[in-house]
């Protein structure tokens, strides 16, 4: 017997199956995929918004489905999210893990995702949310860099933070050696954030 | 001979001379006072805009004059600055250190100090500038906090950042034990940024 001791319909044991988004490199979907993929979650599909996204192969190596939902193949945003969402829940994702995904989601995709999305950000928030994030902090002058792992809601990087780890890096003038710095700390934080939503000891905002 | 080899009319030996504004307990004064003071600066002058600021005492214990520079004494706030500009120039300061001052500062009063006026935020700016800064960050759910040394400029919490530290701190929900969880970290930023002004290796805005 697998799955431990059952229980009724809204019960649910063993892994948590998950869905990424990813739109680039992947290398916090490989994070996963090599930490917590098979033990406390299971990533069920991978999905894109942009075909060429080496994200992809990542996945596709591992043997988890892939798909793309480019935008201009659908009439507006919210089409694209719905049938999004409908393909993931279609492989039994119930929570949704952005791992450098870069476009907004609609509210229609995260209600289909009670169980939380969450999305792992290379700022402190509040501090630089958006786009160019790590540049915006150089730009600025700081000299303590950061992530943050937060649940997804309508704004631009302003849900509940989950998790934060900072580096001090005071003499920090090139965003692609801070982003490097940083790395590391996603690829340990997004895996330990995915744990804690697993074992059910985080609550996602209510919508 | 002491101060060194000297100079000309513009050229300044030995300790730097700094003013300290405090309107508080003045902890980040008596560590500045450990430290520095007598070193690489010396603190010729502590003034406060209220009288019965204990940071007061810490500076007459250590035999440094202080004034009160009241806002009600006064017809306006640049009145008051100018006022209190006048004194700490008589005493002979230089830069001015503001180790919890709660008022803002005139323009006219920071363009008396060319060679920079520092300020220490608890906070890890551009996050959580102004007043109840710890609290403000508790109430947004941050991981971690951290405290920045930043030249003084017209705004609230807005100039050149010169220093930052974080600490992690995953479970805080109460402001006062992150407040003294930062104490530590300012204590030892605030007088490495005056060492740094005072060996010419910080750069002011220019006004």
């Amino acid at each position: 017997m697998t799955g431990g001791e059952g229980g009724g319909p809204e019960r649910y044991g063993g892994p948590l199956p998950i869905a990424v988004l990813a739109s680039g490199q992947g290398t916090n979907l490989q994070a996963l995929l090599d930490t917590v993929h098979g033990r406390e979650a299971r990533i069920v599909a991978v999905a894109s918004d942009r075909p060429a996204a080496p994200a992809l192969r990542r996945a596709g190596d591992a043997g988890v489905p892939t798909a793309t939902f480019v935008r201009a193949d659908f009439p507006d945003r919210a089409a694209r999210d719905e049938a999004m969402a409908g393909w993931l829940t279609d492989r039994g994702a119930r929570a949704v893990v952005l791992a450098g995904y870069m476009a907004l989601l609609t509210p229609g995709f995260l209600a289909r995702f009670p169980a939380g999305v969450l999305n792992v950000h290379p700022s402190l928030l509040p501090a630089f949310p958006g786009l160019r994030a790590v540049e915006q902090a150089v730009e600025h002058g700081v000299k303590v860099f950061g992530v943050t792992v937060h649940f997804v809601d309508e704004g631009v990087d302003t849900g509940p933070i989950v998790a934060q780890r900072a580096v001090e890096l005071p003499d920090a003038t090139d965003p692609a050696a801070v982003l490097a710095a940083l790395r590391p700390l996603e690829h340990s934080l997004l895996p330990d954030a995915v744990r804690r939503l697993a074992a059910g000891a985080l609550r996602p905002p209510r919508r």
